[in-house]
């Protein structure tokens, strides 16, 4: 069974919470219709998964994190509106991205709206005082995802970025969710302090395999399972882990290729195939993937502090699904 | 000796405290240029100092209030940001606008940096029930600041728009800064329930006022005093208390008038004073006034719990400032 097979009920829990966090959210019908637009369009809810099975694994408590969930992806969700509109991406889940059908000022005030209620899920926990040591890190951990978005954009006009800066990057733009998402699972389950700091670790580390997962995937991929073209970040000049082990490596006439499908909405299947292959024979693929890995297993060891058990065998297949998927 | 020179201390303790919740915020430079950009082009600081004397006239505490206040200017900022952006306005204390000098991406995500920085302080509170209960109200003020928003972006399109349809835009997007500021320090204080709620109406009845004000200075004020041309807000086409009292009030030739001057940068100050006129003659402006004394009075009668002294003396002569002010 795999394990978004396993987790079915969690998910199912999961989207009728976020579903009810954003019920009759706005007296403003345009403003309430954006704001429910991503977070009713779907996505894996990821990162409250997360929090739940790790609260599961630590004290069977998962069904306590669901506040602090449904404030994770509804950051998620706010991150996704803004970044869209940044990047100025037209598609997100397979529909008209929300500044597309809403226009751009709408899009900016629902993210913010969507923003302004997970902190009110936020407020919503039990206890005060793991309610205030939990605000702490997640506005933290926006601040920091602003900062991976700056850089993101940054890295745009640059053909410098180093392999220490990229992971920087991803770190900030998109592990630390995961970060936040395992640690505040543990809070909420009344962890101790240095299981607390573990279970982050877990988290933030396979965040950033997540990432590195996702740009291999780009040429690694099926075309319909991924959903999109394969070699499509290369074709929109995005700077992934694949793109600077390719700067870096590649040589003479394959260097050309490269960068005559870099960057190049026009580049065709066949250019990209050779642009693959070529990355294959100069082990970017490899080494990017063997990378992947050494984070999975990296995340795995910070869950030596549990004792074996049904929940923490899904927090490995978690790592797995994560850092193996084919979509 | 007028208001602002009497709490010159405290004015310049707020300037610095913000200005030390911004220092070296991001390593990403261009971020953190931004994210300092207006919060240190100056402001009145009305918001936390609202918070200060407050917490003063109640026990004394007004110092335990700071990082609340900091967290209101600063969310105060990031809504000005976005404002701008969502306004396409291209000045703002009298240099270019945030998005004009770095661009719109930039300008998102600095605004959205800013209000995670906020919620950073809210995270500093010493009692960590007391931080929740603010953070229930803040969070849930920034959620209403955004539908007020969203609403006058609507106001913008419609000619139909009520007198209380204009005050529920005001209060959201206006008075709710200010309900906050009064309640939090309030709370902060150690101020019963009651107290807290009067404190808060306080707050939220002076910034419906303020706004009013505002609306009313746009035809009555000094061009030198408020720092654009009399009647920016008519030739601008926003739908202000003026605007729905001229609509409703007008008739015949001085309709006429009013309308070519409505939404049309390119109005005279000839055509202007004539309009100005047509709305004293017609009482839309005795109207606004009597209407922005009631809000001030209103607001009070709300300090009635407090004794008699000094500290009361000057939240009494805030409203005066905040709804007799000349910019």
């Amino acid at each position: 069974m795999s394990l978004l097979d396993e987790v079915k009920d969690k998910i199912k829990e999961l989207d009728s919470s976020i579903a009810r966090s954003l019920d009759g959210i706005s007296q403003v019908r345009t403003l309430g219709d954006a704001m429910t637009y991503y977070p009713s369009a779907g996505g894996k809810r990821l990162r409250p998964l997360l929090a739940m099975l790790i609260a599961d694994a630590i004290s069977g408590t998962g069904r306590k994190t669901i506040p602090f969930g449904v404030a994770l992806e509804l950051t998620h969700n706010f991150t996704l509106v803004h970044d869209d509109l940044m990047d100025r991406d037209e598609i997100r889940r397979g529909i008209p991205s929300l500044h597309k059908k809403f226009g751009t000022s709408t899009a900016i005030n629902a993210g913010d709206a969507l923003f302004a209620r997970a902190f009110e899920m936020l407020a919503t926990l039990d206890d005060p005082a793991i309610s205030q040591a939990i605000l702490r890190d997640f506005s933290w951990m926006v601040r920091a995802i602003a900062e991976g978005q700056q850089l993101d954009m940054e890295f745009e006009s640059r053909d410098d970025v180093t392999e220490k800066e990229y992971l920087t990057m991803v770190e900030k733009k998109t592990a630390l969710m995961f970060w936040m998402a395992a640690k505040g699972g543990a809070l909420i389950s009344g962890a101790p302090p240095e299981h607390v700091e573990s279970a982050a670790e877990y988290g933030r580390i396979m965040g950033i395999g997540f990432q590195i997962w996702d740009d291999l995937l780009d040429v690694t991929g099926d075309q319909d399972k991924i959903g999109k073209k394969v070699g499509s970040d290369i074709m929109n000049g995005k700077k992934t882990m694949i793109v600077i082990e390719a700067m870096g490596r590649l040589e003479g006439g394959n260097k050309e290729k490269f960068l005559a499908a870099f960057n190049n909405p026009n580049a065709t299947q066949e250019q990209m195939n050779e642009v693959i292959q070529a990355l294959h024979d100069v082990g970017a693929i490899e080494y990017t993937r063997k990378m992947a890995s050494e984070y999975a297993e990296n995340a795995k060891h910070n869950l030596d502090f549990l004792p074996d058990s049904e929940e923490k065998e899904l927090l490995m297949e978690f790592v797995d699904f994560m850092v193996k998927r084919e979509h």
